[in-house]
């Protein structure tokens, strides 16, 4: 059964080299995607400058990162379109038609953007380019015309926002010049922290890097949080919310030795060393492959950033026929 | 006395024809500027839209009559940079790169904007593209690097703002790449409208358009608004708030005429068919040369248009340069 062809958006803020979350929640979907749709994958500097203009060389170094994870995890150029946002003046011009469309008071009340001010603790001081992420985010999707949209559960008010822009301009420019976007949640949304926290954040340095050395990694795994009551082997242990079958419910394919595991510990008489022994295994063997392949690239930069100018390229040109299309049906395509 | 040659930047807004208020408290200005400095000027279609967005064909319609007025009023293209906004790419992605500089509450608080909202009877649907556009504005600003920007006071917030993400963007990214610009006030800032109203306004109905043929200027000024105590001839009238002799104060070129008649009416025995009919001449003194001009450049559009992309173009490089050291130190000059 073959599906037909699609556009898809995905991409990353260039913040921070990537780590498991990214992988398990985001790039090993995007490795199905390119074999079957059209993908573009994004990295958002300007978006990542909202909230770092201050520190503009932070979001440049981390461009290269997140280019040569990409690359690590098998994000392949020749079926994938890699590309620098900042990159598509394009995306600017639209992002601000986009603006004429929405009520501020729409913008304010965005869940998702509510929720980050709380946890960036903005207050009343939060970025006005910041508060428009979304309708950027819009133009980022629109913009390439994607139809599939991998993000996080608690992205879906970005979708929303997305379709209700495609639809009113659609409407008042009176041509179905843009398209609706699915959302596509990924099974495993998120990968808790080392730390038992819900969510790996570089900011909580409780990641694992795609990047990570095989001692960093070990040493990471060896370090992490467990079940707290599991004081001796003999007890029985708390699966549930313990990281460490987490992590093996998401890298181990040997689901029938997870299950084992899972019993095992929980009846008592397995010890936290180790499962983690056996989990730091799994992770090498997933971990290995992708850091051989980062370091090969990494050592030719050049070659990687002439990557990412082919794909800049390529999305320049779909960018301008999707722009001459907006300016015609908003009267603004003056010298034919 | 030279003064050192400037770069000024005005612009209009194409949503109607000029009309008498625009040519006193700007486009008269502009004739001199473009002797001594610099002179750019901005047709505004894409800040028309911010509050237009579902009537584009009004605004590209009077892209043209705008470029009719500029041209008949005697703005003169070998002087002055003649040039469309939504053609310039590079004033979105300053913007949004700006939009990362500002507060959302500073925003919120622009006292032009505030003002704007109340009149246009936005309340809370206010569009986002309209509240951010003193964001947009100092884009515009900046972009040609302009030191004079002519505003009317109530735009003084205006610059103000420009002027703090001038220094803002200098102080983050540790180059003076902007300059301040500093507002020129012209002495008569505002012409009243002809029915005595604070403001001439298209939308009440009480303007003289620099392209009204001298019929509907004769008539317009015949029913103009004066001493409504005036009732019989021989009564004193008051001067004070009266348009006619506002108007008069603006365009006779006579002053001491102008200050006779003025004392003549005060004290009583000047009708006001009389007044009218002498700024009738005066007026159409004004405006025959404006509208033969007009009518001239009307019979041939297309070598307006291409007056406006040769602007346009000339922009866009000044653009380009601009933002090429944007990008530099904001560390997104990739692929050098």
């Amino acid at each position: 059964m073959s599906e037909k062809r699609k556009v898809a958006l995905t991409g990353d803020r260039p913040t921070g080299p990537l780590h498991l979350g990214h992988y398990v929640g985001s790039l090993k979907n995007r490795l199905q995607l390119q074999d079957v749709h059209k993908q573009y994958v994004m990295i958002a500097d300007a978006q990542a400058l909202t909230d770092n203009a201050d520190n503009p060389r932070k979001v440049r170094e981390n461009v290269l990162q997140v280019a040569l994870d990409y690359l690590a995890v098998g994000i392949d150029p020749a079926k994938s379109t890699i590309f620098i946002q900042s990159m598509i003046p394009q995306l600017a011009e639209l992002t601000m038609f986009y603006l004429n469309l929405v009520s501020w008071n729409r913008l304010k009340h965005n869940p998702t953007v509510k929720q980050e001010i709380k946890q960036k603790g903005f207050e009343e001081s939060v970025p006005a380019g910041f508060m428009v992420y979304p309708v950027s985010q819009a133009a980022d999707i629109t913009i390439v015309k994607a139809e599939i949209v991998p993000v996080g559960e608690d992205q879906l008010p970005m979708i929303e926002q997305t379709n209700e822009l495609v639809r009113h301009f659609n409407r008042i420019y009176k041509r179905n010049v843009f398209v609706e976007a699915q959302a596509i949640i990924p099974k495993i949304a998120r990968l808790p922290g080392t730390d038992g926290g819900a969510k790996m954040g570089k900011s909580l340095g409780n990641c694992i890097y795609l990047g990570d050395s095989a001692d960093v990694v070990a040493k990471k795994v060896k370090s992490m949080y467990t079940d707290p009551g599991h004081l001796r082997v003999e007890d029985p242990g708390k699966v549930e919310g313990n990281p460490v079958f987490t992590y093996l419910d998401a890298f181990d394919v040997d689901t029938q030795k997870v299950e084992e595991l899972k019993a095992h510990y929980a009846r008592g008489g397995l010890g936290d060393s180790v499962v983690k022994k056996y989990l730091n295994e799994v992770l090498q063997a997933v971990l290995e492959p992708i850091r051989l392949r980062r370091e090969e690239y990494a050592k030719d930069p050049e070659a990687v950033m002439e990557i990412l100018a082919k794909g800049t390229k390529s999305v320049l040109e779909v960018a301008e026929r999707t722009m001459k299309e907006v300016k015609e049906v908003m009267c603004i395509d003056y010298f034919q």
